[in-house]
Protein backbone atom coordinates (compact mmCIF):
# COMPACT_ATOMS: atom_id res chain seq x y z
CA UNK A 1 0.00 0.00 0.00
CA UNK A 2 1.14 3.53 -1.06
CA UNK A 3 0.78 6.08 2.20
CA UNK A 4 1.36 9.79 2.03
CA UNK A 5 2.46 11.58 5.20
CA UNK A 6 1.89 15.31 6.11
CA UNK A 7 4.51 16.16 8.58
CA UNK A 8 4.78 19.70 10.36
CA UNK A 9 7.73 20.24 12.04
CA UNK A 10 7.76 24.13 13.87
CA UNK A 11 10.27 25.71 16.57
CA UNK A 12 9.56 24.37 20.01
CA UNK A 13 7.18 27.40 21.76
CA UNK A 14 9.83 28.16 24.20
CA UNK A 15 12.55 29.09 21.63
CA UNK A 16 12.73 32.55 19.93
CA UNK A 17 12.12 32.32 16.55
CA UNK A 18 14.23 35.16 14.69
CA UNK A 19 12.52 34.64 11.49
CA UNK A 20 9.14 34.77 12.73
CA UNK A 21 9.93 37.82 14.27
CA UNK A 22 11.59 39.39 10.70
CA UNK A 23 8.32 38.94 9.29
CA UNK A 24 5.59 40.69 12.28
CA UNK A 25 8.14 43.49 11.84
CA UNK A 26 7.76 43.28 7.93
CA UNK A 27 4.03 42.68 7.61
CA UNK A 28 2.53 46.43 8.65
CA UNK A 29 4.85 47.48 5.65
CA UNK A 30 2.60 46.05 3.47
CA UNK A 31 -0.54 47.42 4.73
CA UNK A 32 -1.24 43.78 7.17
CA UNK A 33 -2.30 45.37 10.81
CA UNK A 34 -2.82 43.14 13.79
CA UNK A 35 -0.43 40.20 13.14
CA UNK A 36 0.98 39.54 16.60
CA UNK A 37 3.23 36.25 16.39
CA UNK A 38 4.42 34.73 12.97
CA UNK A 39 6.58 31.15 13.62
CA UNK A 40 7.83 29.54 10.87
CA UNK A 41 9.04 25.57 10.77
CA UNK A 42 9.04 23.30 7.90
CA UNK A 43 6.08 21.06 6.18
CA UNK A 44 7.57 17.69 4.46
CA UNK A 45 4.99 15.27 2.44
CA UNK A 46 6.16 11.92 2.16
CA UNK A 47 5.41 9.33 -0.22
CA UNK A 48 6.14 5.73 1.43
CA UNK A 49 5.25 1.93 0.51
CA UNK A 50 4.36 -0.33 3.97
CA UNK A 51 2.14 -3.10 4.62
CA UNK A 52 -0.22 -1.18 6.92
CA UNK A 53 -0.86 2.38 8.46
CA UNK A 54 1.00 1.21 11.40
CA UNK A 55 4.40 0.52 9.49
CA UNK A 56 3.87 3.61 8.00
CA UNK A 57 3.48 5.61 11.10
CA UNK A 58 6.09 3.48 12.36
CA UNK A 59 8.57 4.78 9.32
CA UNK A 60 7.90 8.27 9.49
CA UNK A 61 8.46 8.74 13.41
CA UNK A 62 11.78 7.18 12.94
CA UNK A 63 12.36 9.72 9.85
CA UNK A 64 11.39 12.30 11.87
CA UNK A 65 12.57 11.82 15.04
CA UNK A 66 16.33 10.45 13.06
CA UNK A 67 16.78 12.67 10.10
CA UNK A 68 14.32 15.54 9.53
CA UNK A 69 13.70 17.55 12.82
CA UNK A 70 16.41 19.06 15.35
CA UNK A 71 14.60 17.32 18.40
CA UNK A 72 16.66 19.32 20.70
CA UNK A 73 14.84 22.87 19.26
CA UNK A 74 12.03 21.03 17.10
CA UNK A 75 8.88 19.07 17.81
CA UNK A 76 7.13 17.91 15.34
CA UNK A 77 3.44 16.06 14.51
CA UNK A 78 2.25 14.13 11.69
CA UNK A 79 -0.74 12.14 10.02
CA UNK A 80 -1.11 9.32 7.73
CA UNK A 81 -3.19 8.46 4.74
CA UNK A 82 -3.44 6.04 1.91
CA UNK A 83 -2.70 7.99 -1.24
CA UNK B 1 -11.39 39.00 17.26
CA UNK B 2 -8.15 36.66 17.48
CA UNK B 3 -7.26 33.94 14.70
CA UNK B 4 -5.11 31.50 14.30
CA UNK B 5 -3.94 30.29 10.78
CA UNK B 6 -1.96 27.57 9.74
CA UNK B 7 0.00 28.29 6.17
CA UNK B 8 1.40 25.52 4.07
CA UNK B 9 4.36 26.76 1.79
CA UNK B 10 5.18 23.88 -1.03
CA UNK B 11 7.84 23.95 -3.63
CA UNK B 12 5.26 23.65 -7.04
CA UNK B 13 4.63 19.78 -8.17
CA UNK B 14 6.69 20.46 -11.61
CA UNK B 15 9.87 21.85 -9.94
CA UNK B 16 12.44 19.44 -8.25
CA UNK B 17 13.18 19.92 -4.91
CA UNK B 18 16.45 19.15 -4.16
CA UNK B 19 16.66 19.20 -0.44
CA UNK B 20 13.41 15.91 -0.51
CA UNK B 21 15.60 14.22 -2.90
CA UNK B 22 18.37 14.20 -0.81
CA UNK B 23 15.86 13.34 2.03
CA UNK B 24 14.74 10.49 0.19
CA UNK B 25 18.26 9.25 -0.87
CA UNK B 26 19.29 9.24 2.86
CA UNK B 27 16.52 7.34 4.40
CA UNK B 28 17.80 4.13 3.45
CA UNK B 29 20.71 4.32 5.77
CA UNK B 30 18.61 4.77 8.75
CA UNK B 31 16.72 1.56 7.96
CA UNK B 32 14.21 3.26 6.53
CA UNK B 33 12.77 1.61 2.81
CA UNK B 34 10.19 1.89 0.02
CA UNK B 35 10.18 6.15 0.31
CA UNK B 36 9.08 7.18 -3.06
CA UNK B 37 9.12 10.92 -2.62
CA UNK B 38 9.44 13.55 0.06
CA UNK B 39 8.81 17.24 -0.87
CA UNK B 40 10.25 20.22 2.13
CA UNK B 41 8.76 23.42 2.12
CA UNK B 42 7.63 25.75 5.35
CA UNK B 43 4.46 25.49 7.97
CA UNK B 44 4.23 29.00 8.76
CA UNK B 45 1.59 29.80 11.69
CA UNK B 46 0.34 33.25 12.31
CA UNK B 47 -1.73 34.40 15.14
CA UNK B 48 -3.65 37.82 14.01
CA UNK B 49 -6.67 40.13 15.01
CA UNK B 50 -9.59 40.70 12.81
CA UNK B 51 -12.51 41.81 12.63
CA UNK B 52 -14.12 38.78 10.94
CA UNK B 53 -12.91 35.62 9.87
CA UNK B 54 -13.29 37.21 6.18
CA UNK B 55 -11.44 39.68 7.07
CA UNK B 56 -8.33 37.50 8.78
CA UNK B 57 -8.83 35.07 5.31
CA UNK B 58 -7.81 38.32 3.25
CA UNK B 59 -4.78 39.46 5.49
CA UNK B 60 -3.44 35.83 5.29
CA UNK B 61 -3.63 35.79 1.81
CA UNK B 62 -1.93 38.58 0.99
CA UNK B 63 0.84 38.05 3.78
CA UNK B 64 1.62 34.92 1.47
CA UNK B 65 1.46 35.98 -1.91
CA UNK B 66 3.56 39.59 -0.86
CA UNK B 67 5.93 38.33 1.50
CA UNK B 68 5.93 34.66 2.68
CA UNK B 69 5.42 32.97 -0.84
CA UNK B 70 7.65 33.40 -4.12
CA UNK B 71 4.79 32.28 -6.26
CA UNK B 72 7.07 31.47 -9.02
CA UNK B 73 8.50 28.84 -7.31
CA UNK B 74 5.82 27.84 -4.54
CA UNK B 75 2.18 26.99 -4.05
CA UNK B 76 0.17 27.81 -0.59
CA UNK B 77 -2.89 26.92 0.81
CA UNK B 78 -4.22 28.12 4.60
CA UNK B 79 -6.74 27.43 7.13
CA UNK B 80 -7.92 29.79 9.51
CA UNK B 81 -9.45 29.59 12.63
CA UNK B 82 -10.52 31.05 15.87
CA UNK B 83 -7.73 31.57 18.53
Amino acid sequence: MTYLAHINIMPKAELLDPQGKVVVKNLPNLGIQGVSDVRIGKHVTMTLEAGSEQEAHDKVETACSKLLANVIMEGYDFVVEEA
